[in-house]
């Protein structure tokens, strides 16, 4: 019987039975069919030379596309099985697997775990492997021949039991594996591989089950790729908060003492401070009622908000405190913020009514999704909710909004996009029922934007259950996008809690609550700051602003002191060097923890009444005069900017481009 | 047979089986026995007119004593049962008793609830029954008796069933009731009582029972006494922070949603942040490196503390969060910041190490045991742990006790005492086993209070088991005596957490820990400023230090405005009363919210650059120039003065006796 076979341009072109993909491109074009890994029938991946079993939607895969690069780590982790088989006859296997950008697989050895050391050596053979180019067979294994050949290894055995009957796998020599997804048609093209780590991962992901090593890797097409991948990976590595928050010394997590509940220390709790302190003292400013509340409160406060009902798993488990008392970590600040709005009977003279809080919440995140301080279990948000009559709700979001990029415009972030989410409005039974709402706040936040000259992206369906959103999407310095910002307009809380206002006509009526967050969680804040700055904090936020080093400790420390205190005196954080050490190592090590000034003193900068300043990633310092030096670091302070430099996203870009 | 009595002189006299306290009295002398309403045999309360049934100890209670006050309320919670019983045949009884203050009845009427409308109708009985002047009449009843006149009494019944038999009791005309302990002869001795109010309490304290009305009372043997009371009374009325607390708008709390969880309102939350700031700044200005530490932590973290071991009665119960791990909320912030000591390899040259936060800490308490700031289950803690090698003790001492006492100045808190606490030397094995520590550590404290010049109290064996202690004992506006501040050296946790530190010798070493706190608590440090002020904040606490009044809201506004905005750069705290409402409305609102300077403008003061202020408590406003005004309140913030005065702890005081 024949196939009928419909291509990416809706063409439909019949095969005989038995037809491959790899016959489908010779039928197409030459080159294509040299650049082809693989097929896709209806949107799944199939392997190249079997048979194309049915009827559909065909696509070649080529090398140049993300599933050719699929195809090539699949194969990747194939290989590196083989290799280690090779080189451990008693190795257990875990699962292997291609992922976001390359592959791993699982190993458990009997006689000494496989490390990093281990690498080098095992890549060898993985090139031996591929230079040997030996044919790699598509086979077809039924349960009971699976059982057979992997009966002596535990964690196979249960990926067997696991599976369908029969087994697809793949063989190489003597070696097979079964599970690994198509693999390309040989093992050639996997010339451009790098090893990258190991580390322990759970079998299964569960921390009752044994530890696993997984070997990391990745592999593409062209050198090229793999040399800007591991370029990629460096800046990676170097940007991430979690590696300059060990050298800097700002924060840690310990899973021992608690997964994803992170230990601020001295450094990192100077810079939340001072975020802490800039953001409550601007809201104030705009008009915010800043409250304490409580971070527990009865679980009924939570069945009231509904998040019980609707977002019970990522929420901590209830504290039975006897006496019929269960008591909630809450997850979100919203229901405190009502219990202040509830205390008073509320007038329309008092609307907008802006509450606001760093507001400490709880989370609960599988402890495998946790990672410094972007995911965590404990954080505080820069929270804020404003209880707005409906014909306030445009002339409020402006007023976020333009706070919002104040903000921005401190922390020198420039890159952001606006996302404005309606309710589907071929489903509006999916959302709160009140059309007239609906209505007149969708269009009152469009036309806000609109008067505020913005651009946005309007996205139909994308607001919540209880009414419409703006979300400001910032990029991280490695290129992701997160929301660093929401306005979120909420109809069914006012409702739930029946929250009301005295109008001016004597009655009452409903308010509408805007949830609105400006810089988010101050952990996943300052993780942003710290990747964006790599480290290199402007002045403002530096846990030290100056380092004052003396060059002789007995003839030039008074002057040194007398410099410190005045910068005390200016409120500002200095600290000086009087350890036994070379000059030129604490100059070094000042540059390493990224302190923006460095400033070296002796007998003529004493004589002058001046200080030698080495500015931040500079290789030279300048002689100013003392008073000079302090008052423009004060500026650079009360600037916003560093090193008196105009503000910049990325200092340590903007220096390295020098 | 003959009883032998020893009297209070310690001489013995011998006096005829059935003789009662009264023949005593009588044989001593008729002054004495005419002031006698009971007596006491070893110690315990027996009746006047009541046989003394073996020989011992005797003491004859007067009116003028502790006891005699005791009687007193005993015989009047007995009185007030027995006006309840004729004006509400129906009321069922729970318990009565004398308390600190009075006595109470707790009370349920199947026919509507007592309230405080009928305190004047209960008064009245009472004074009639007081005034018939019947006898009041000790009688003893078998349990099986008793049951049968309680037996239509639901809580009596219990409180049958729960005593022993025969049961002793007093019986005035109709009215029996027993368990009401020692009465007076003749209830006539209650000529000066008064009602003062009815509360909900469950019975037996239990929520899960049923509510009653207690009905709370006082008396007195003198009128003058009575009426002192009533003062006293008031003044503690008026200076409760929870009366305040409402008045003023600073916080509150609601049992609904979580007992002992307050709820800071903007004004409270100005307040605390204001102090929040002030400590942080004053710490870091003395050495201390802030951090932020996580609420929660492993349940195995306060295993090692000993916390579990020892304090779990007084902390939440743990959270299984699956995967094995308990979360517990801390109920101390100690073990944080030992996490935080043992993050790195210490050397002496880091010694002292000081660890300070604003640590929020959890606590069980009992739901009846909580109150307003004063008694929380949620609390933020002004705490601080330094690490010190042994030798440096005394100077790491007297370091936290100027600060303390630099702190206190600020707050204008003078009346203090010290109390040194030491081990007990007759039980040192009582104590963590270390003499050298000890010995050493107790000579540095006693030698650091001597050398700085202060008066302290000695206290052996009241030490903690893991180190001696300074406490600081301040007395409450109601002359309450409490601890403010703490100085607790410990030696165990070093030990239990296996700290240490690089000496100069390249040798570990333990260091000593000392725990300090200055302010304590952020809510029950303000509840006490708020009973020490009267809510009269000093201005640089005040929640709103300026309110600017417009005489004519057409005229004068844009002047206000102008003077509004250069105070808000000054950085204070000003609101305009821009409401119709009559100016003296205005006026009086502000003082009666006791904003320090309430500031009137008119026609003259604007042709001035001036403006009209009256300070807070002062009946007559006072013309000042515009900016010589703004900076007076300036310098106010500057000196935590108020009204330009002198700091005063008792501002409100102050003001009365002008």
């Amino acid at each position: 019987m024949a196939l009928e076979l419909i291509f990416p341009d809706g063409s439909a072109h019949s095969f005989p039975e038995g037809t491959t993909v790899k016959a489908v491109a010779d039928s197409i074009s030459n080159s294509l069919s040299k650049k082809a890994v693989a097929g896709k029938l209806d949107g799944a991946l199939i392997d190249l030379n079997l048979p194309i079993t049915e009827s559909g939607a065909v696509e070649i895969v080529t090398k140049d596309s993300d599933d050719g690069l699929r195809v090539l780590w699949q194969t990747g982790a194939f290989v590196l099985a083989a290799a280690l088989k090779e080189l451990y006859p008693n190795i257990h296997f875990g699962q292997g697997a291609a992922i976001e950008d390359g592959f791993y697989y699982d190993t458990d050895r009997e006689d000494g775990q496989v490390s990093e050391d281990d690498l080098e050596t095992i890549a060898q053979r993985m090139q031996k492997l591929v230079k040997a180019n030996a044919a790699l067979k598509p086979v077809t294994l039924s349960r009971a021949e699976a059982f057979e050949m992997f009966k002596n290894d535990p964690y196979k055995k249960q990926l067997v039991e696991a599976a369908g009957d029969p087994i697809q796998g793949y063989q190489l020599g003597d070696f097979v594996d079964f599970e690994s997804g198509v693999l390309a048609p040989s093992i050639s093209v996997l010339n451009h591989f790098s090893l990258l780590s190991v580390a322990g991962a759970y079998w299964q992901g569960k921390s009752s089950n044994p530890m696993l090593q997984r070997i990391y890797a990745t592999a593409y097409y062209k050198e090229a790729d793999l040399q800007a991948d591991e370029i990629r990976r460096q800046e990676a590595r170097d940007r991430d908060h979690r590696n300059i928050g060990r050298d800097l010394d700002l924060f840690f997590v310990d899973p021992e003492v608690g997964a994803g509940l992170p230990y601020w220390m001295p450094n990192g709790a100077t810079v939340r401070r001072t975020i802490e302190r800039y953001i409550v003292d601007k809201e104030v400013a705009d008009g915010y009622q800043h409250v304490y509340t409580p971070v527990l409160a009865n679980l009924d406060l939570y069945k009231t908000s509904g998040h019980w009902d609707h977002y019970r798993e990522d929420m901590f488990p209830p504290m039975d405190m006897g006496d019929g008392e269960m008591l909630e970590l809450r997850p979100m600040n919203c229901p405190s913020h009502i219990q202040i709005y509830k205390h008073h009977i509320r007038s329309y003279r008092e609307l907008p009514l802006r509450i606001a809080e760093l507001g400490m919440m709880h989370r609960y995140e599988k402890s495998g999704a946790l990672s410094g301080l972007q995911r965590v279990r404990e954080m505080t948000l820069n929270d804020g909710h404003t209880f707005v009559a409906l014909d306030q709700v445009q002339e409020e979001f402006k007023k976020i909004l333009a706070l919002i990029m104040d903000v921005y415009k401190d922390f020198n972030i420039n890159d952001y996009t606006f996302r404005l989410s309606y309710r589907d409005p071929a489903n509006t039974d999916k959302y709160f029922a009140d059309d007239e709402m609906w209505e007149r706040s969708q269009t009152m936040l469009k036309g806000a934007m609109d008067d505020m000259g913005l651009d946005y992206y309007e996205a139909e369906g994308e607001a919540a259950f209880y009414g419409p959103k703006l979300d400001i999407q910032t990029k991280t310095a490695l290129g992701n996008e997160e929301t660093m910002s929401t306005i979120q307009l909420d109809f069914m809380l006012p409702e739930r809690f029946e929250l009301s206002y005295v109008g001016n006509d004597g009655q009452e009526h409903r308010p509408v609550m805007i949830h609105r967050g400006i810089v988010g969680t101050m952990e996943r804040f300052i993780s942003y700051l710290i990747e964006m700055y790599k480290g290199a904090f402007p002045t403002w936020l530096a846990p030290t602003q100056a380092v004052l080093i003396p060059v002789n400790l007995d003839l030039h420390m008074d002057y040194v002191k007398d410099i410190q205190q005045k910068m005390i005196d200016a409120g500002l954080r200095v600290r000086v060097d009087d350890r036994n050490e070379k000059m030129g190592y604490k100059i070094r090590e000042a540059q390493t923890q990224k302190v923006p000034y460095t400033v070296v003193v002796g007998d003529k900068e004493m004589a002058d009444a001046a200080v030698s300043v080495r500015k931040y990633g500079e290789a030279n310092a300048e002689e100013e005069a003392a008073n000079m030096f302090i008052d423009s670091v004060v500026a650079d302070v009360k600037n916003y900017s560093r090193n008196g430099e105009s503000k910049s996203g990325d200092m340590e870009a903007e220096l390295e481009n020098k």
